[in-house]
């Protein structure tokens, strides 16, 4: 095991609408969603901003998971970020309603010092710009793994491409890798993701499950069939915690064992929806992970 | 080998508009598709009705390709069955422009001699009473599967659910899936479909695979990763052929089998889709057909 993973990203506090009902101020972001995940596969290092509003106990359920907080800097002239958003419409898209950025917009990342040793990495959506702030500050990385949105691929796109020259792994969604790329085909648009610099890239695919490119492999799962989905926030970061974080625990990234991390990373997204927020992210077990892993096999073998 | 597979459904002549061109009177219709698709696999036996435009060499063709014609019967006093539909502004569902029923509004299938007593039968979509009425022809049919559309779940709904009692295996798409049972979710959707009558169940999702039920089983395939559709007219009666001609060839209709099938059924859509009309399934090979099953299964295997 590395137990070394560190991830840079968002905490906040949410309000979603899905067809099931309303949760409001919900605990969320980006960062929580990928260490609650990653957490049960190895040791995650956090680092974010909160606000003066976040409560002690949210801290503390962290540190109880295992997950180290020193990263988390709370701003005591601000409250946390905050987001609304609706699946009313449509449960594969948010509709996003607000977004309150507080604290998070002068969120500046500044990885405590035994932070720096990290060897693998996962620069959850936020700023290309902090993206590449935040490899500056790790010395010795082994593997990079980065997440984006629209925004960025929008009006950060040269920043964002200079980043994506250092990144091992991109894990982002099918509508971002059609953007980033121009190209319709998903496949075609992962392979010229590669041609900007990583060698693996997974794309997203929410219910439609994900595709895996790798040097010159290819591997496509579907996702593990959910008969009710309660709320899809978080879905696609905690899939990329189940997935770096299985590739932490095994420091292994052939691509033999990355197909197996894409299967952890599915089984945990899995979870994560059929409750809100990340309810179901407090209670699982290894038993748990491992009996949807097999049954997950067993839907895709013959 | 069962040798023994009756295929009843429509003949025609396609007017199609993709992103990548026009194709003008190119041979189409369930029938045909399915049995040039299924072809590869055992002995078809074609029925359905053509008009007095038919050219003969289409008939020498599907002679050529093994494909029993003596179904195939030809009016005199009308034109054959022509649609005419676009996918410009999705590749996923065509949007239908123009139906010509023809003599197909008349299409009153009925079985030679030999046909009727057929182990295998697939009822391509066509109106469910007449579907009914080549099962009341087939004397001691083994396995009988069927498609539908959204036309016959609408106005037929209930000589639909009588035709579903008879049925072993029905292939449908997801929107019919839905729209059949009022579930939003495919895998409730399906299982509510085994509930009316079908113990096996699969549901093409489009570039996204397919979904089999088979008693309490479950198998998930995505779709053969392709670069570039050119036409995907077709697809659906392409992959019912590689799937029922696969059953009927190997005459086993086990759980484990069904999921071969579904790949089989998988990549002759996957050729389908590649060129306009049928025009790729009219020069496969065994060896073409089996490498590709063998990349499909490397690409969904750990």
């Amino acid at each position: 095991m590395s137990n070394n993973l560190v991830v840079v990203g968002s905490v906040a506090f949410d309000h979603v609408e899905t067809p099931v009902g309303i949760r409001e101020e919900s605990l969320g972001g980006s960062a929580v969603y990928f260490s609650y995940s990653a957490g049960y596969f190895t040791k995650v290092k956090l680092v974010g901003v909160i606000g003066d509003d976040f409560p002690q106990h949210h801290i503390e359920q962290l540190k109880k998971h295992g997950i180290d907080t020193k990263g988390l800097v709370r701003k005591t002239n601000g409250k946390t970020f905050r987001w609304r958003g609706s699946y009313l419409g449509n449960l594969n898209e948010a509709k996003t309603l607000e977004t309150h950025l507080n604290v998070f917009e002068t969120f500046d990342p500044d990885l405590p010092e035994d932070f720096r040793t990290a060897e693998f990495v996962f620069l959850a959506n936020i700023d290309p710009e902090l993206q590449l702030k935040v490899l500056e500050q790790v010395r010795s990385p082994k593997y990079i793994v980065c997440d984006t949105m629209n925004l960025w691929i929008d009006i950060k796109r040269n920043v964002l491409l200079k980043l994506l020259k250092k990144i091992d792994l991109i894990i982002l969604n099918d509508a971002e890798a059609k953007q980033l790329t121009g190209e319709l085909n998903l496949i075609k648009a992962a392979r010229s993701i590669q041609k900007l610099g990583p060698k693996t890239v997974v794309v997203k695919k929410g219910e439609h499950g994900a595709l895996l490119v790798n040097e010159n492999n290819l591997f496509v799962t579907p996702a593990f069939p959910i008969e009710k989905v309660v709320d899809p926030t978080g879905a696609g970061d905690t899939f990329a915690g189940g997935m770096v974080g299985y590739l932490s625990k095994t420091n292994d990234t052939s691509f033999k064992n990355l197909k197996k991390a894409v299967l952890y990373g599915t089984v945990m997204a899995s979870f994560n929806v059929e409750n809100f927020s990340m309810d179901n992210l407090f209670n699982l077990s290894q038993e748990k992970i491992e009996n949807r892993v097999k049954e997950l096999l067993e839907n895709i073998s013959l």
